[in-house]
This record gives C-alpha cells, structure tokens and sequence, in this order.
C-alpha cells in the first residue's frame, strides 16, 4: 500500500501499513548480515533536505539508507544553502526530485512537507515540520513500545512533562487511539494538553490527567518522559521547581513494576538522572536506535525491494 | 581527447568533445539500469570543494557520482572549513587530490579554478569561478536545446532579462557561436550584453538586439530567460517596472510556435509565471534534470570507464 | 591487539601495533586495486563527529572508509547541529554508536575523546581533542619519516619553530622517544618545548636545544617544520621578525644532506618558501597524501577485516 508514496503524517498509515513496516524492521534487525550483503536499495539515492537542523534525524535517515545499500546527497543546513534564496520550496522540490529517488525534509513551517509531496514525483518522508507532525518518530515509538513490553494493545502509558509543546506527544497520543491502551497524562497545569489534541482523541481513548506522578507509577507499563523547555519559563525559578518535581530517578524507578520501560524522544536534559541509565527499564537509547531499523524498512518498502 | 583532463572553460573542448558528451549523455539516459548495476565508478571518489555555497550544483555533481557507483567527500562551506585559515588554494588542492579522482571546484574567484588546475595531477571541474565561466552549466544548456528541440543549428535562440550580469549567459552565448544559430537579445538598456562578449562573437554569430519580446517571440524557438537580480537595483520600483515588462506569462506562451520551448538556468523568482509551468513549452525543470546525466556523461569521459 | 579498541592516545598503542599498522598500511598501498575492487568495508559505517571544525582530517577519513568500501555519516560542524543544545557528549556518542560501526571524533575539549570512548561499545578514534592528543597525526608522521628514509632508528630529527603551542609536536617527540633516534629542538626562546613535555621524555631520548637552525641543518635527516601562530603574538612586527629567521628556502635545503626529508603538518602559511615544494627533500604533501593509507589501515585493523 506504501509503495511508493509519501509518509507526512502517521494519519497517513493504514493499521496493516503500521503492522507492515514493525515486520519487516523485525525481519532487517534479525537478518542484517543478509541485508548488508544484498544492498538491496544500491544505486538508489536519498536526499536530506533540512531547513532547520536536527543532526540526530538526519543522521538516523542517512545511516538507514547507507545501512541498505543505497547513497545520500545532503543540505544539512539551509542557512548556508543556496536554496534559501527566493526559491520556492516547490521549485526545490521539483529539481531535488530529479536528483534522488526518495527526499527526507525537515522544515520550520507546518504544512511544508505536504506541499512539497503535491510537487514531487518522488515520495517524500516529513522529518519534522513545525509544530506538525514527525511520523517516523512516532513509528519509533509504537515499535519500541511493542518490542520491549511484548505488545501495545493493554498497556497503560504514562506519558509525563510537557504536554503542550511537545509534537512528540501529540502525535504519539494521536497514534496510540488506534489501540486498546490506557493513557496517563502527567504534567503541571500550565503545561497540560492543549483542548485541540484532547477532544481529537477523548471518545477513543481511555485517558485521564494527574498532576503528581505518584498516583499512577505503580500501575504503569510503559513511562515516557518529555523534555520540558528551559526557554518556555520567563521566571527560570519556576523551571528548576518544575523539574524538581518531575525528574526521574532511582527512586521513581523503585516504584515501578517488574518489566516495564521508561521512554524518552532524546535528546534529554534534566528529566531523567543518569543514574537511570544503568536500570533494566531505560529504554531511550534502545528507543534511539530503533531508528535504524523502523526507518530502514520503512525505506524498503516505499522503494520497494 | 578529454580522458584525464581538467574542464575550466568550455572553450577547453573540441566540437567533438562536446558530441561524444552528448552522445554517451543519451546512451546513460537510455540504459540507466544497466549503468546503476554495473557502477563504473566503483571506488573512486570525487571531491567537491565550494568556497560558496552553491546547493544545487554540489547536489547535481554528487548524485552523478553515486548514481556511477562512486562516492563523494564534501566540503559544502567554506566558512566553516579550515581550509580558509590562511592557507594558498594551490596547497589545498595539491593536498584534496590526494584523497580524490576528481575535483570539483566552486570559488567566488575568477581564476580560481584555472588554478587549481595547474597544481592538481587530477582532473580539475569548474562548477563557477566568479564572474568567470560554469561550462557544465553550459553543457547541460546546449543539451537540452539539442535534445528538447531536435538540435541546435538553424534554431532562433531569445535570450531575455539580464544580459549583463549573468555569467551563465555570456557562457551560453560564446558556446553558441559554434553553431549555425540566430541569437536575439532582449533587454532594458541598462542590462545590455557587455561589449567585451559582444565583440568577442559578433563576427561568427547572427546576433541582433531588441527592447521589445514581442519583437521575436513568434519566430523564436528557444526562450531562454533570466534571472533579473533584485539586488542590483537601488530603486526597487525601477526593479519591479522591468520585471514587470519582461515577465514569461501565458499571454507570452501563447505567442510562441508550436514545438518551441522556454529554459531557465535556475532559480527563478519572479520573471516566470508559475502557471507557465504547465505548459508543454515549459523545459526548465527538464533542463535542471539534464544536469544528471551530462554530468555522468562527463565524469564517465574524463575518468575512463 | 588493536580489534574493537579505541584509539585515543599513540600511548594506546603497543610498538607491535604501531608495526603491525605501518606494514598493512604498505600492503594497501602496494595493493590498491585489490583493495578498490574487494571493497573490505562495505556496508559498514564511519561517523565523523566534528565539534570544531578540520575539514582536512575529516575528508582524510572519510576517503579512507569510502576507498574500502565503506559508508559515511558527518557531522562536519557543530554549531549548525542539534547536539549542541544542552545535551550531554555522553548521550550524543550513546544514540551515534547505533548508527555506525566506528566514530571519528574531534572535539575543542582535552578529554572528550576518552570520555566518549568510555560510553561507546563502538571504537572511537580521538582526531584531536584541545590541546591533547591527535594520536593518527602522529602515525601518519612516524609512517613518513619510516617510509622517505628507510626507517626511523638512528635519523637525526629536527624540529623546528613553535615548540610550545604545537600539539603536533608533543606528541611526535613523545611517540619518537619508542624509537633510537637524536632529536634538536630549534625555536626562540619564547616558543620553546613546554618543561612538562621535555621532562616526560628527556631520560628516554637524546634531545638538545638550540636557538639556529645553522647549528644542526646539516645534520639533519627529517627537518620537521611547524606553523608558527600569528595569533599568538601581541606585537605583529616581533612576528614577522620570527618568521623570516625561521623560514625554510633554497638556501636552507641547499645545505642539507643527501636523501634527508622536509616535513610539515600543514597547512602552512609562511614557514617554508613555495620554491621549495619542487625540491626532492619536499615531503609534506606525500605526508599529507600518507594519511589514507595509514587510516585505511588503522580502520581495517580495528573493524577487523
């Protein structure tokens, strides 16, 4: 169904398209030598057109098609780009196309990537744009969550931190309303989800707010934690009590139940002690690099293998 | 005649360099899965060093490269490249040839890349050099009147806009002089072809000046327009009076004869119309494609293959 | 002994590897094709970490991967990259290391190479860390040094200008003290060999000081020539004083002896006379062109082939 076409939003994916990429990045994490060998996207080319930069992102994409055999060309950096000069991003679009078989953008203005696949002949992969959507980063999210606790449906989510700035978030809650979890949102009033994204999902899902972390750890399976913004807080004070009372650390982590996990979209500040790192729940850095293998067969199978 | 030599100026190849070009540009157009499987470059890697920034043009030489089965190292900015510290060109050249089979080279010097050329034992492409020449960019323009139009001798070849500035068109022009073309200029006075390049071709080119588009549109087989630089006006009304006048609208387009075309050298802003790019007259972005293959074409010819 | 390790410090190395090096360096070399067409490294990934910028180390390991085989991925600069926000090089090298096989680092800080090597299951390749070491300069000299005169026991080296502020040269002197050789300091007073360098190494090695070059150029088997800063110096004129007494010419080359060597790490600015590039005692661009095979071997070797 994928074939080659566009990703820009995880709306964008049918449940089987979901079931279909989580298997074949089962089946890439399982036979990688093969996949090594086979270079089944040689001669193939990906194009990373990043107007703001998100090394992180572009790395990860860049990696998975070099993982699969294929090349990369690159704008890394709009700012030092030609294309920044009075060019339509449609007119971009329409020369990038004619360089690589599949571009990957990254662009501060929501909508963007969207407009860019209605211009491409080649399908387009949005890797962030504004406050919109980052699909892949979610398709990371469900299949770590599905790896690592056995499954998604029945699992209860608490979700902590920044609720309202977070596109993560969003589209991670988004997303979950195809399955049959429970949510716990966890975050100080002034940064609880915002009505729009609430009232999209409240008849699906089963979710409910909390202020104090307490209430809900014991139960949870799977604990995701967000960065919050030290630049959102005029009054810096209020930031360092915020974090205070929301960080995680060996101690919340003492309260929580045998075999469940704790998340984070990376990078991380204050949020998560250190110390957690070396737990059997800390599950970011497996999170990241489940990057390679989601985005690997996700590649595959727009370009088709 | 072109196997290991560098490519500064187009005035550096025979009318048969340019053909063989050409002509194995087209067998790589007809039979690219065969030359992606077979990666002819294997192994060999071209080096691009742009002392500015130039997105599209570094993008078109790295995806010729990998789409030859070869790699790509990069230095996309100057500035933030060591290479600026003081360092002459002629060692930094002497010191990328010995990491690379072929060097790129963009430089805001005129000069520059003639240069580079003299202290490299590698094949040297010039990508622009100031105000200086770009004969890949030249290549690609006569390729694609060759091809889009049947072939360039006898055609009536409208060049409109800024006939000053543009380095791409007094490239353009020169390379012209080698065929059996009839050339019309069109422009406001202020941006009038230089006398330098006037007198350079005036002897071996039926060339005649116009204020006025109408004047040949319908006789024209080839509209070749051109970017006006905003930033060359002091008065920006001045500015938006001349775009005003020289603008490619559907009105232009319905003046023209059957088969005949519109190019570009890229990127536009104002002086073409975007409904114009739905017409079949419309070759811009075809050209911008070119760009892959002639660059193949010529990469294959001067490293062997 | 080197498989899988980290390379941070030429003391990391045992004089076996250093061997060991050296001879697959010679072999690549004498082998080339071999090496081009077997593409040992294929598939797997070599991530360049910049956190200041050296395009000339990184295209010189990145050409090294990429002629066996391999794959890139680049960070080339950190100011235009998200790892800069607030997160810790830990995390940053924690999320690389799933993206690749080996990581090549630079970084402005003494120690963050070792620290990063501490948190990698992946090796980690110190390119230069502040004022610390830059362990693959050093092997690229020794491999020069061996290779131009036959081997390095018993030559008589000179080192020559900015002893005190030049990275390069702590680490040549301490990696020479391995070997039998005689060593002369040549430098004002002002740039001399910081004590704890000279003290580390003065039971090991036979080093003398010495104000003229006059003293020793005769002598002389390896003239090992550094850039003296500008920067450093407060007073313009006491530069220019400096570098015109310390200024390798014809003259200076004239008076040395059959088969003996000029280096330089480069770039240079103004410390050898271009006129000398021609003669047969210029080693400095085959020093720079010996960074391949010494990186394609060191990447062999770790990665294991």
């Amino acid at each position: 169904m994928l074939k080659n076409k566009s990703l820009i939003s995880i709306a964008d994916l049918e449940d089987d398209d979901i079931n279909a990429i989580f298997e074949k990045a089962d089946y890439i994490s399982g036979h990688m030598d093969e996949v090594l060998r086979t270079s089944p996207m040689k001669s193939k080319i990906l194009a990373t057109l990043f107007y703001e930069p998100s090394t992180r992102t572009r790395l990860s994409f860049e990696a998975s098609m070099e993982r699969l055999g294929g090349s990369v060309i690159s704008m890394a950096d709009s700012k030092t780009s030609s294309f920044a000069k009075g060019e339509t991003l449609a007119d971009t679009i329409r020369i990038v196309e004619s360089y690589s078989d599949i571009i990957v953008i990254r662009h501060p203005l929501e909508g963007a990537s969207l407009l860019a696949s209605k211009f491409s002949s080649k399908p387009i992969i949005n890797a962030g744009d504004g406050s919109g959507e980052h699909p892949t980063q979610t398709l990371i999210d469900l299949y770590t969550i599905r790896n690592e606790t056995g499954g998604i449906d029945d699992r209860e989510i608490t979700i902590v931190g920044d609720l309202k700035y977070g596109r993560t978030v969003h589209s991670l809650i988004l997303a979950l309303s195809r399955y049959n979890v429970k949510i716990n949102l966890v975050s100080p009033p002034s940064l609880a989800l915002p009505n729009y994204v609430y009232n999209g999902i409240k008849d699906k899902l089963n979710i409910e707010t909390y202020n104090n972390l307490d209430d809900v750890i014991s139960g949870t399976d799977v604990l995701y934690v967000t960065r919050i913004q030290k630049e959102r807080f005029v009054d810096k004070n209020e930031y360092y009590k915020l974090i205070g009372s929301y960080k995680i650390t060996l101690n919340e982590v003492n309260k929580m139940k045998n075999g469940s996990i704790i998340m984070h979209p990376l990078p991380r500040v204050d949020e998560i002690d250190p110390a957690v790192d070396y737990t059997k729940n800390a599950k970011y850095f497996r999170q990241a690099a489940n990057g390679i293998p989601v985005r690997m067969s996700l590649i595959s199978i727009i370009l088709g293998d």
